[in-house]
């Protein structure tokens, strides 16, 4: 280790005072040209760098955001982190990370250590939808929440667009020529579920159908669902064409489920799913047809909203950001 | 939002001058307790908080630390981060977040943007054991490496013991009475694939066994790889009755492929994966048993390691933390 670089020795080293030396390397105060050059000559040479801390008192500002997960980073907050890291550009402002894990005390405590920090503003990510208590009451500094919604409607909260999910993926089952449609999906308590169902049923409606089991099959995100639902929709339904899944993981319990009963995907049954999870999606047999929630794009689309709030422009209310199909061989439109 | 309380407004509604009123909060000076009392109730009616960027400046401390990922936050980096903010504790130290995308350019960028903020140490985190470039040369704060492992051996850092990995599984399959055992694993060029490879090999050797199939299964981190290798393995060596699996993943296309081809798990052929991945472990069928990297474990020490440097006692090398075996279903131990 090296000792720090301090302006001190970089005003040695220009061979002027200490605070003439902050004048050149803030910009500020009258000075000559020369005199600039020398001391940013000398800056450069020596290696300093300026202290944001310091800077960030002089200019009422921390340039540091707080991002709260309750997820512990699961693979909804990483994407949407991502994004959010994006927007706020890289090293024009730094990210304080926290780990709320779903505990209110634990995040009461992190929304304490982030306000004494001065962070000029907090994102909260979250994993579902549904509203949630806000962060706190009142709190000097704007918040945002990404992929959760505020329970007060005077906040900011980007959700992806669940409706327009089961419009994409009822469409896209219909334009390949199935009607014979079925659906099996996650917790009807998740508000994501219902929009997703609605959204789908309203396609099917505007096209004289509905979904061939009027007792929608809810249930849990796991695999083992979409196995056991998809035995109950055969049984059923035999004549079943397609099948919207909730979520990829739940599609690829159904093609494994549809395999060992000897129907063939997707020339008997095609598929649907939701997230373009990757890992679960691509490794379907057949690699599954999904609805992707672009999570990064909401990410980024929270942070510009938060940057807008620090410059003094809120945008109260619930904000949506786009989905999109992503076509693979579950549903047969590429043969 | 409300404006933020300051000292001033904490000093006017204790009666008392904004130097009695800091030196109240902060503990210092000669002050009656009657007067600090007062401080202590102003402050805490009016909701002040201490502001962190002063205290740091005042400590030449900042109480953050850097974490620089290099996989995006991946299923590998997330525990380790998880155990990394446990051990630096929620509060006491604040993590400042960077995502390097494994991108040198990006990483060096970052290294710049915490120095300035003045962080007291960083912690880079990467997903495999293999040597990487060192963060930088001659930085003014210390520097931890978890999950990864820098060149330079004057550096600090902390990986999974590899070697107990392998022992860990073969031991385990040997246990369950198991003599011809194969093995499938990922590419030749990770160092920790090699280091599990020679953990089982020396248990097996000291059992006067080896891998029934001399040329160990090397390819790719795939299900698809896992399918393939276990077909060209049940060609070569039909009478195998465990497989070694390099990861959960594998793991679970060995099982898919063993099920297809008529064999039993475990009661033909008995299987142990690594990572405790339980997304990968749970929903193989039937479930997993695994090596468990326990990676937040592993943040934690890291985390330690950067305090105890930080408090100016470097640990330089390379440390190893333990890992753990999960005995689930494909090892037909539980029955």
């Amino acid at each position: 280790m090296r000792a720090r670089v301090t302006i001190i020795d970089v005003a040695a080293a220009a061979g002027v005072s200490v605070g003439t030396a902050s004048k050149a390397l803030n910009g500020r105060g009258q000075l000559r040209q020369d005199t600039r050059d020398r001391v940013a000559a000398a800056a450069e040479r020596l290696g300093f760098q300026a202290n944001s801390l310091a800077r960030g008192l002089l200019s009422g500002r921390s340039f540091t955001v707080g991002l709260i997960t309750t997820d512990s980073f699961g693979r909804f907050s990483i994407p949407v982190m991502l994004g959010a890291e994006d927007a706020l550009g890289a090293g024009q402002m730094s990210v304080f990370l926290c780990d709320g894990r779903g505990d209110p005390i634990r995040e009461r405590h992190y929304l304490q250590t982030l306000l004494s920090r001065r962070v000029d503003g907090i994102i909260v990510t979250g994993r579902r939808a549904d509203p949630r208590p806000p962060l706190g009451i009142d709190l000097p500094v704007p918040v945002v929440y990404a992929l959760c919604q505020s329970a007060d409607p005077a906040d900011c909260s980007v959700i992806s667009d669940d409706d327009q999910v089961g419009r994409l993926a009822a469409s896209h089952l219909l334009s390949v020529g199935r009607s014979r449609i079925g659906h099996i999906t996650g917790p009807a308590g998740f508000l994501a579920v219902r929009r997703r169902s609605a959204g789908a049923q309203a396609v099917l409606k505007e096209a004289g159908m509905s979904f061939v089991d009027p007792g929608s099959q809810y249930g849990e995100w796991s695999e083992e669902w979409g196995r056991q639902a998809t035995r109950i929709l055969l049984r059923a339904t035999p004549d079943v064409d397609a099948i919207f899944c909730g979520s990829d993981q739940l599609g690829r319990g159904v093609a494994d489920a549809l395999r060992e009963a000897g129907r063939r995907v997707p020339d008997d049954v095609a598929l649907v799913g939701v997230d373009n999870w990757e890992v679960m999606a691509l490794a379907c047999r057949p690699p599954l047809t999904t609805v992707d929630l672009q999570l990064q794009e909401l990410g980024r689309s929270a942070a510009a909203l938060l940057l807008d709030a620090i410059d003094g422009r809120p945008a109260a209310g619930v904000h949506t950001t786009p989905t999109r199909l992503v076509v693979r061989e579950s549903t047969g439109a590429l043969a």
